[in-house]
């Protein structure tokens, strides 16, 4: 489409963009800037013209070189530079990327970031101070990467109600629980496969103990229930506690583990929480292989939802990115702002234990006559009722796996408590969470 | 969320809704424009009045009844009254939707409309119209439901280059050719069962013949490829060639028998074609079972993405339609219009003699020695190279199953022809494409 700018709407003075940071999504937004300009420029009726790079450190071999004289390392004077029109911020983390971006909005420019860290934390103040400066901001790359879900959540679904959001949102957990599943590897090997083909840090703690998902689900339950939800307010688990043994009995049972991030009404407030739960193998989520993300929605009117794709890496991040440059380009040239950030709701958030959800409890006990006895009435007395039962000997030990119904956190966390304290239960090992079950 | 609207925006003036239709989809989105006034208010910046539908029978029973006084037989009159500000259509079919959205354009109002038939036809010069009067013209609910897809495409996707579309966007014909998959059924006995479930109409001849796909293909590949595509434009084969024994045969080979729209890049310009097709199991589109929809979008930088979800019925169809309601609502409050339709690109489109996929190609040929080396020659010199070959004797008769690799389909047209005329070749039993395998 190499005469495709000559095809395009009239010419507009270019739009200036400032990036902040060159790294895997940087400059894969910056080689697209580049490489296609012309398409961009008819989709967004304007150049749109790099200025500026605001990069740690200049000299630094870059696999896609930087034009000569747009690299900086003074941030905070590229955003606030009378000619910039748009700031793209791609550093990631709470600081500097927090002071860059609210002088940018204060300076009048119009912003777009793929950092979730960041507008999890500190949505709130980002938008007011945009809309005080009568600017834009998108955040689209922040959340499951390339797959379109923050706009069609705010906008295509603007005239209905989501009742529940339950995504794969992490693709480094779900890698390492795929494999898990798979070839029956724990979760160190796992681990260590995924470090080994980059899925992985180094540290991967962010991804490991769900601070990534805590993140995203704060941001996903934000725009779905208009509310204002941050990170620290949402339940987090990590995978850390997921075994092999927890993988080879869901299989068993017709499930597979995920690590979801769940937002949902519940009793009149909406609950957000990031943890392992089991899954059946029916469920369209459970289809989500390797480093892939999918985001399932249920709303009113719409029915079931879901949305999938490459939830991390590169290029999927710059292409969200660059879809939020173009609306913000638009927006400019018509002298306006996209849809602000709805909270009208200001929904409750309801506590963990207050949630409501169906469990797997496995159970280490004596492999004697009228075990069961005393642990169903464990369940009963606190108000949580079994569904399924299986026991299985194995010498001196039996098995126990109980599925319940739906029950309340507090209620089931109360019954793991009396059965821990039983004599015949010589050990509780294992509680999870079971998501995604239809009916009752 | 009963106190939604007193922690909405400022009170603005409402904006005054005319409805064409009270049918599946015109009643739900009554009823909803009704029940959820006060969200949708918050949402949209301003109450959304319904001040009139029309319909042909004001007589008729109404399950979700009509305020009276609203109803009204005169479309043209309700779309151009003055205080109207939105209309929402609802009727299908070219005439009269046609003339009453053309008028209600250039009446000055904004227009919504799930009419795929009139779209896939009419939308440049809808487009047109809408530019020149200065108002939006919506359409979310014309393809796939409830899905959000035409908004990712046009919007979320509008920094990036979609490579090919491949969606299932019939509910009718998947519900048919899963029961046939699943069941063993055969055509009749599954479209029998779609009827009685409400699924296929009385006369399927839309949905079986792949009209309604084609339509829906046209607006795909309009926004997908930023160029003008009509439904005549697509090339077109329904499901009553796919025989149980195609059905049985894909599955003996791993793979399921999908009615397929089919957009994409090839030779500089694009194909969208609508056909049956065999696609891998382990496809995502594969999982798509019943009467639901799912599109699977291959771009450059964002890669694979698949959105699913309902592809019809009233409250679906309603929940695109009042996401698309509350952006048109918010752009007059604004004093603005939405992103217009793009068509800068304009590739041409490529003949389906040109298109390139891969085959299944099934032969009855006589059972004795010396059959295959001819039949691999018709291949060779029609220059379709042979991936897999299948034989199975049944006394007198073979069967033999060829896959090819890609080629052209006027090649394999070749191919074919000369495989009818040779004396080995009892029957040509069945010609499928192949979508979907990764690699060549």
């Amino acid at each position: 489409m190499d005469s495709a700018g000559a095809r395009g709407p009239a010419a507009h003075p270019p739009l200036k963009v400032a990036l902040l940071g060159s790294g895997t999504v940087g400059s894969q937004v910056y080689r697209l800037l580049t490489e296609q300009s012309a398409d961009l420029q008819a989709r967004a009726g304007a150049p749109l013209q790099v200025v500026g790079v605001a990069v740690d450190d200049p000299a630094k071999q870059r696999e896609i070189p930087v034009a000569p004289g747009l690299l900086t390392t003074d941030g905070l004077e590229l955003v606030t530079r009378p000619d910039v029109d748009i700031v793209i911020e791609l550093i990631g983390g709470i600081e500097p990327a927090r002071t860059l971006l609210l002088a940018a909005l204060k300076a009048g420019k119009s912003v777009i970031t793929a950092n979730k860290a960041l507008v999890a934390a500190d949505r709130a103040v980002l938008h007011r101070t945009a809309q005080e400066a009568g600017v834009d901001l998108y955040y689209e790359g922040a959340v499951a990467g390339a797959i379109p879900l923050l706009r069609p959540l705010r906008e295509s679904l603007a005239g209905d109600d989501v009742r529940r959001v339950i995504g794969i949102v992490n693709g480094t957990t779900n890698f390492i629980l795929d494999r898990m599943d798979t070839s029956g590897a724990d979760f160190s090997a796992a681990l260590a496969e995924a470090q080994a083909l980059g899925y992985a840090e180094a540290d991967p703690t962010a991804d490991v103990a769900g601070f990534d998902a805590a993140a995203k689900a704060a941001i996903l339950a934000s725009i779905a229930f208009h509310t204002e939800v941050t990170a620290d307010d949402v339940y987090r688990e990590g995978i850390l506690s997921v075994t092999s043994a927890d993988i080879a009995s869901a299989r068993s049972l017709g499930l597979v583990v995920k690590l979801l991030a769940i937002c949902e009404r519940c009793n009149g407030g909406i609950t957000a929480r990031v943890h392992p739960a089991m899954i059946p193998r029916v469920h369209p989520l459970a289809a989500v292989r390797d480093a892939y993300n999918a985001v399932f929605v249920e709303a009113e009117s719409a029915g079931r939802l879901m949305f999938y794709g490459a939830g991390a890496g590169g290029q999927p991040t710059a292409s969200a990115v660059l879809g939020d440059t173009v609306a913000v380009a638009r927006n400019l040239q018509a002298g306006l702002r996209g849809p602000d950030s709805s909270t009208y709701a200001g929904l409750p958030l309801v506590p963990i234990g207050d949630a409501i959800t169906r469990y797997y409890v496995q159970l280490d006990v004596a492999d004697r006559p009228g075990v069961l006895a005393p642990v169903a009435d464990a369940f009963a007395q606190n108000g949580v009722s079994i569904k399924d039962v299986r026991q299985e000997g194995r010498g001196d030990d039996a098995n126990l796996i109980i599925m319940t119904h739906s029950a309340r956190e507090a209620a089931l966390a109360k019954t793991v408590s009396v059965l821990s304290a039983m004599e015949a239960v010589r050990n509780v090992d294992s509680v999870m969470r079971v998501e995604g079950v239809e009916g009752e």
